[in-house]
């Protein structure tokens, strides 16, 4: 293919591409195959000679779209938004005509391993200092990290990865889920008194079982007086932070070592774009640094530039600050808070039909595009009705678990979720929800 | 924007793609700013209102490009090629439009970690298999990994992350920079000898200064015999792979316990796309599994699902696979070893100028797509060269050391570069040769 015909089959694309947005809630939200379904769709090898780009177009719907899950479909609620906005993919597409190796971020999971591993440096650092003989396997054994036991998953493996200590603390439903200061106090106390080393705390804000904000107006000064690192992963709630009514719930963030969150996410700004401060950039180039000859170059001691391959561990990462800047540019601050508070309020219009319902429950409160509900009655009824949400395909949920009860998640996630699909959801949910209850009554 | 602007805008950017990709060579290779230009061309903050596409569009070529290196210039012989072909940006601009969170690798760097915590993990299961009371810290305090003193640097910044001792192994110039067998066994004994345990060597098949490739037949067996996990760094020259007369350069592969190639590289998929394939699948889900309600689902335990979340550290990976099929597909396999075998060829052209010419000597054999070479004297001389070369802006090369020497590095990189872009660059370094040898005579 040369420049000319990727002229003519990239505008192809962009009609297809538009015509697929455009009739994105005709299709079924979630695929109807059995892992493996591909492979008989597709030959054992790549093909000898080159084929026409009309058969590899054809085959989009045949073999590819009947195993997407449409993320972007007004009837996916499920997990967290993902973006997606014309804008973004304009730059995406400029991105990768450009194609050079360039500097930002991975994703959150990755921003909470890399916080880690510079408070893993840092703290033996400290401890090395004041006692310079003491082996550093010796202190890395004694090092314990925090998070709160609504943290996400990849906090945990963090710590494997890292191969430290981490422990989870336990929030409660009466504190919202939220860490509370007196617990961190406690275990961080507990810990020192059987020899353990305190060295960092993942703080969320916006969990991701029920959108709870952990206390870092509380836990940030406890943190900064035992020289623990506090990173605080705000992944889908830090894109609500740009709409000043949100703002007080980042009070507390001048406590932070290291703050993460996903535009990606929330902030029409498409997969993959993760973006992270630290408070101090050298305790970042000390945990990654590396200077191999083919790699220098003339502006790398002089303060005005940062090599972000320093400061995580990915040696080649794409342009992705491109698509935010066409994002912020063509809707601007404007256009993203009432972006915002659209799927807020979308989510607040579902919070007051649930309520309005006497046989469901909502269980965490409602502060953003989360709601948290389920039916009144046992863990199997409410498990049995997400069963039949999904299994019918018009809309898409996943559950968590909040004090041991089994929970529905119900996430404001396309760009283009109206009224009509929130209110078409719940019609879908209460009908589904009439049968599963003559079905097993409590 | 709304899908009626975007089937516009889209069509206009496909066009300004073209016409990037098509006039390329006439823009300077490598940038003339200093770090930090930006600043003074961008806003301080977000734009409060949305602005024009318009507007937007005008700063590409203001704001962006010229802080630019044109990696897909045919006048760039820096680092490695990354990739870039049409099929594969029609296919990451669907990607992007799907948008949803796929499953794929990340890079090299990240594949060369994933199997060394994989590594680590096995080799803390199968001590304690046999020795149940020894504390885990003791283990891998006593864990050693090796590499080639020729590894990419990211194998050094694995073995931090993980928080292992890593060695690294010396090469020699009369083995062509290669890891021997004997050199490996030797480091092990003593290792072991002074209460080590070794548990895993990153071979390298094409080095990054000089594309050397390990000797794996050699040392796949010693690895085998002492149960330390061989991954296979081939990021580079992996692609040459799918041509007959280059997969001798792969024997020895079926003693690895891993093994990674960058498509984004050499195999004209977009950048990033990497691959890696791990002999025992169980040995990664086991490093890295976590089980959280949300990302729950039916095929978990099917044995034909595997997640790959389970088995790298980020959560949220992008659809990368479908660019690898349209790539594949539209070039087929003839047209993809036609592209590896015109690269070869076009880095022999160039070693023949280079041969021929009595001021130059080439540093270490060309086997693929890398020529090494540096003019016959003084490092300051060689270092003055490629600053004038750079400095031109014309051409653009990094450079390596090699057994001491300072060493240029010309990689063909660009899918577009041909016999005269190679001449004429050949034509440009010599003429700064003779420049700089009257200056600076040895």
């Amino acid at each position: 293919m040369d420049a000319a015909e990727f002229r003519r089959r990239g505008k192809e694309m962009v009609d297809l591409i538009a015509d697929y947005l455009e009739n994105i809630e005709q299709r079924p939200v979630y695929p109807d195959v059995e892992p493996g379904y591909l492979r008989s769709l597709i030959p054992e090898e790549a093909p000898e000679e080159p084929e026409t780009y009309e058969d590899v177009v054809k085959d989009i719907e045949r073999v590819i779209m009947p195993g997407v899950t449409h993320w972007h479909s007004p009837y996916f609620y499920a997990y967290f938004p993902t973006a997606n906005s014309f804008p973004a993919m304009l730059a995406d597409m400029l991105s990768g005509a450009i194609g050079c190796i360039g500097f930002s971020w991975g994703t959150a999971s990755e921003a909470t391993l890399v916080a880690l591993l510079a408070a893993r440096s840092r703290a033996v650092r400290m401890i090395l200092a004041s006692d310079p003989q003491r082996p550093e396997t010796d202190i890395t054994s004694k090092l314990v990290a925090y998070s709160s036991d609504q943290a996400h998953c990849s906090v945990e493996r963090a710590g494997m990865i890292a191969g430290v200590r981490m422990k989870k603390i336990p929030t409660e439903q009466s504190d919202k889920y939220a860490v509370q200061g007196e617990t961190l106090r406690r275990m961080i106390q507990e810990d020192k008194a059987a020899g353990l080393i305190p060295f960092y705390f993942c703080a969320t804000l916006g969990t991701t079982p029920s959108c709870a904000f952990d206390h870092i107006t509380e836990l940030g000064p406890i943190c900064n007086a035992e020289k623990i690192w506090m990173h605080i992963d705000a992944a889908y709630a830090g894109s609500s932070f740009i709409c000043p009514e949100f703002r007080p719930l980042l009070n507390g963030i001048e406590f932070a070592d290291s703050f993460n969150f996903n535009p990606h996410k929330w902030l029409l700004v498409n997969f993959d774009c993760s973006t992270m401060w630290v408070r101090k950039r050298s305790d970042l180039i000390g945990a990654f640094k590396m200077d191999p000859l083919y790699l220098k170059h003339d502006h790398q001691e002089s303060g005005r530039y940062f090599d972000i391959t320093f400061s995580c561990y990915s040696q080649s990462i794409r342009f992705r600050s491109l698509k935010m800047w066409f994002v912020f540019r063509m809707y601007g601050l404007k256009g993203l808070q009432d972006y915002i508070r659209k799927h807020v309020e979308l989510a607040k219009e579902f919070e007051s039909l649930v309520r309005a319902d006497q046989r469901f429950e909502i269980s965490a409160d409602v502060v953003l595009g989360l709601v948290c509900f389920r039916l009144k009655g046992s863990n199997e009824v409410n498990e049995t009705l997400l069963k039949r949400i999904n299994n019918g395909r018009k809309i898409h949920l996943v559950p968590c678990q909040l004090s041991g009860q089994f929970v529905l998640r119900f996430a404001v996630c396309a760009r283009t979720t109206e009224s009509r699909h929130i209110r078409e959801a719940w019609r879908l949910i209460t009908q589904l929800a009439e049968e599963v209850m003559q079905e097993l009554p409590n």
